[in-house]
């Protein structure tokens, strides 16, 4: 299967050469991480394309200086909601009505239950399940970059607070979750990329009952 | 990209019709979970594909009473680590040394650091970010599940410690993360087959930087 070849290219470049990855490479990404299942369909996230060299440079040092932060082409910020509120419940409720041009009464008890649970849930659980829901759409666009032969590199070690401040995302109800640098390896700077791929032998991953 | 059409084909099938999906499709399904990015490369979860009918209708009880969980093929649940143990870092640390056939100084250094500070943390902050890494793979299966013309329904909707206590994984200190029926859909018993896709537009995800 062809994306098992795409998954086997792939890995977490740990240099990048400032090469300027096309938009439509972007567009492309995006589109998957946009596609992407979340739960209820709410999709919880927002993501920040970061293509200032100026906002770059000041995640960089509080992301463990990774050079990767600042040679990559586009900073992908994948940024989860703080909370469930109603008005973002409402939102993709009244969404799915709109564009499919019916109400469904399945459906709007569906939207009450959400709304009778999830905005009363403590916000850290709720910020949690936004997060996971951010985590389907990252893997998503790691996987959409290695179809574009795009280098993305997976980037959790960051001071979530830190980017929250450089980029104003606590005001928009959104906290950071992790990071996906896009742009082009350079291989005679990249400790990683000859090294063997590692992974668990399938029998250590896999229980069949 | 053919990958934005796969993800345009594939939906959460809400009724499956009891066919049985080939096992090399499975296999290249679980491949794709295996080959996911994970935090560190730690890959902190296992995945069950419970083929058994006795467990599945043991579960469909807790999940809602989801049809899918009986009438689907496979059942895959992911199930991620309870907290990260110093033997389970040294497992991932150990087999990398292994299969690239050397060790590292500063490969031993993340170690060190990996092992002074994640046994450390409160075990459910260990679980949710395993949980996380999870979902990566978890988004990875349903991918190659389109790929592979096999629906997959993403369920987060079961009772997870009654799960755990079905598959026993609380002992293997594992909790179940996340549940992920393959199988084929039944259109004519399925509400949601031929209803359009609904994604917030693009300028509602995605902000440029």
């Amino acid at each position: 299967m062809e994306l098992l070849d795409k998954l086997n290219w792939r890995y977490a470049a740990k240099a990048m050469n400032g090469e300027v990855v096309a938009e439509d490479k972007v567009e492309r990404i995006l589109e998957a991480a946009r596609l992407a299942a979340t739960s209820s369909g709410l999709q919880p996230f927002e993501i920040f394309v970061v293509k200032s060299q100026e906002v770059k440079e000041k995640i960089r040092p509080i992301a463990w200086n990774q050079s990767v932060i600042t040679d990559c082409s586009h900073l992908l910020v994948f940024a989860a909601w703080d909370t469930y509120t109603p008005e973002r419940i409402n939102y993709m409720f009244d969404l799915t009505n709109e564009i499919r041009g019916f109400e469904n009464e399945g459906w709007e008890n569906y939207r009450q239950m959400l709304l009778s649970s999830y905005p009363q849930r403590d916000s850290e659980e709720n910020f949690n399940h936004a997060a996971k829901q951010a985590y389907i759409a990252f893997g998503h666009a790691i996987i959409a970059a290695a179809y574009e032969g795009v280098d993305a590199t997976p980037v959790e070690g960051f001071d979530p607070v830190a980017v929250d401040e450089i980029l104003g995302l606590r005001e928009k109800g959104l906290r950071s979750a992790v990071l996906l640098p896009l742009g082009y390896r350079k291989e005679d700077e990249d400790w990683l990329v000859n090294l063997v791929k590692v992974r668990k032998p399938m029998k250590d991953l896999v229980t069949v009952i």
